[in-house]
């Protein structure tokens, strides 16, 4: 473990809340650092993006890379590992990572929401090969063969659909009688030779040598299971807020997203949250994008305060 | 006056705020006008912008351009004259403006600041003939002649500056013994051999014929008037929110600046707002993009709920 000197703000998460954060925290001067698994998070990846204000298209990777540029342009730094513990030890943060542990006087939660898994046997082990979370990322790799997809809402029905396009064959898993989507989407579904639908069904195991080569599915009428040979498995149920990290930190609401204010503010001074992992019921990314500069700047108004400097406030200029 | 067919939504304003919602408005299928006096405002004029994320600069007018294209590209309809009254009438919105009159189920005040007038005698005459509020937009029209810059703060500071190495000479005329920047601006502003600060004064009057000729200063120390000859007038002394259209429907700040929520609420069930115009203490172009699609979401789900139909909220899918 070594110790670097102390940030003015740590940013957790790197999609668009957060590098825009880094981006605005920077660019005001302050010591930054973003620290996360990944650049871009799993949302940005899963779609080509038609209505990012300034934009007529662009996918997700593309414009994450933009922001990161900028973001590093005015300073910030960013560092490429898990935030695995966060703490306050008397108004100085501490985020610990494997190998490093980071301090700082402020802290921005933006680590987004993350795909709903299924939570069964050979998951952990099969992610990244032959198990997916992103259809649209990786459906081209399984042109002319076979997959499940599990879900009961519009992701997994949107990933059938987009699959069909490029598999062989579809399995369609899903733990009710009818996916619950609109009429529409419904007849679309049935409508393609190569979906087969198998309802009121769960996936209890992922197994396979190197790749994923079968799953096991229970039906939840017959109580029976069964065995599928599949080359991949699409996991599309929907993102959750994983907020462990800062339980008992900060107040979360029924969805355990982080509750904050408009200002970004959470329940504990210092803290600040932006993005999809806040209880904003719209999770767009120029939602994100402007509550990451909110943030950003509070936590600036923050650190200001404490020193007894003048804050951002009104008509404040907008600064070149 | 002639009555079209009720809106779904009626959004007062085209810069940021107001455009961002107007394109998720009109993709989530809401009958949607825009009502402004132009496209992209004031403040979107005055700066390159080196901060939105996702361009590394870019000149407000383009931005601005882009989200207007994208907005119409959605099916939003635009009209470019000023909303003159906003009525609730039983649940349904009347705007008028000069020419016609539309109504609508749900309002997005969206309508940003506008600069701080002199409030002096011939003002509005000169507007567009010599007096300007936008030394960026205007300064390269003045290049070897005369100009006042009006303002005791940064905005008056940074058109001083900005106009010394295109005018022959700048008048710099503020209400104070000294202009309230900090350190280095005043070097800047004292090393440059072409600038005259005037401090303790007002400016009374604007003056000329076709184009602006003088103006008359008066010194509020020694009391006395002296006119001075200018072929330019540049008024920066920030901006201010003019919500007097919005008297009396929605709760205002001391500031007068519209008191909205996170989801951006007005204290009026069915008008929603964002952008510079609200309570948020950060005047950021992605700050209102970002409050402009939050309005625009919560007007959807305003009329949902009133229509009995289902909500966004949480993890719903971001849309194609």
């Amino acid at each position: 473990m070594s110790k670097d000197a102390v940030y003015d703000v740590i940013i957790v998460g790197a999609a668009a809340a957060g590098l825009t954060a880094a981006l605005y925290a920077a660019r005001q001067g302050m010591k930054t650092l973003v620290v996360s698994k990944d650049l871009g998070g799993q949302a940005l990846l899963t779609n080509h993006i038609q209505n990012y204000p300034g934009y007529d298209t662009v996918d997700g990777f593309s414009l994450v890379s933009k922001f990161a540029e900028q973001a590093k342009g005015f300073g910030a730094e960013i560092h490429l590992e898990e935030a695995k513990e966060l703490k306050d030890e008397d108004g100085i943060f501490t985020v610990k990572t494997p190998t490093r542990e980071f301090t700082s006087h402020t802290l921005i939660l933006a680590f987004g929401k993350t795909p709903r898994d299924l939570g069964v046997t050979g998951e952990d082990e099969y992610k990244g090969k032959g198990l997916s979370f992103c259809a649209t990322c990786d459906g081209p790799l399984y042109r002319g063969r076979t997959v499940a997809v599990v879900g009961t809402a519009e992701y997994a029905a949107d990933a059938a659909l987009l699959l069909s396009d490029l598999a062989g064959k579809v399995y369609l898993i899903f733990n009710r009688s009818k996916m619950a989507v609109d009429e529409a989407t419904l007849a679309d579904l049935q409508s393609r030779s190569n979906i087969t639908q198998i309802p009121n069904s769960k996936v209890t195991a992922v197994q396979g040598g190197l790749t994923v080569e079968t799953i096991k599915v229970r039906d939840e009428s017959s109580k029976t299971e069964t065995v599928y040979p599949v080359d991949g498995v699409f996991v599309e149920q929907g993102y959750i807020a994983k907020t462990d990290l800062a339980q008992g930190l900060v107040a979360l609401n029924e969805r355990r997203e982080i509750i904050s204010d408009k200002e970004g503010r959470t329940s504990h001074p210092g803290i600040f949250a932006a993005g999809d992992v806040t209880d904003i019921p719209f999770k767009q990314i120029v939602v994100s994008a402007g509550q990451g500069c909110v943030a950003a700047l509070s936590a600036y108004n923050y650190l200001q305060q404490k020193r007894g400097k003048a804050l951002i406030r009104g008509d404040w200029k907008r600064r070149k």
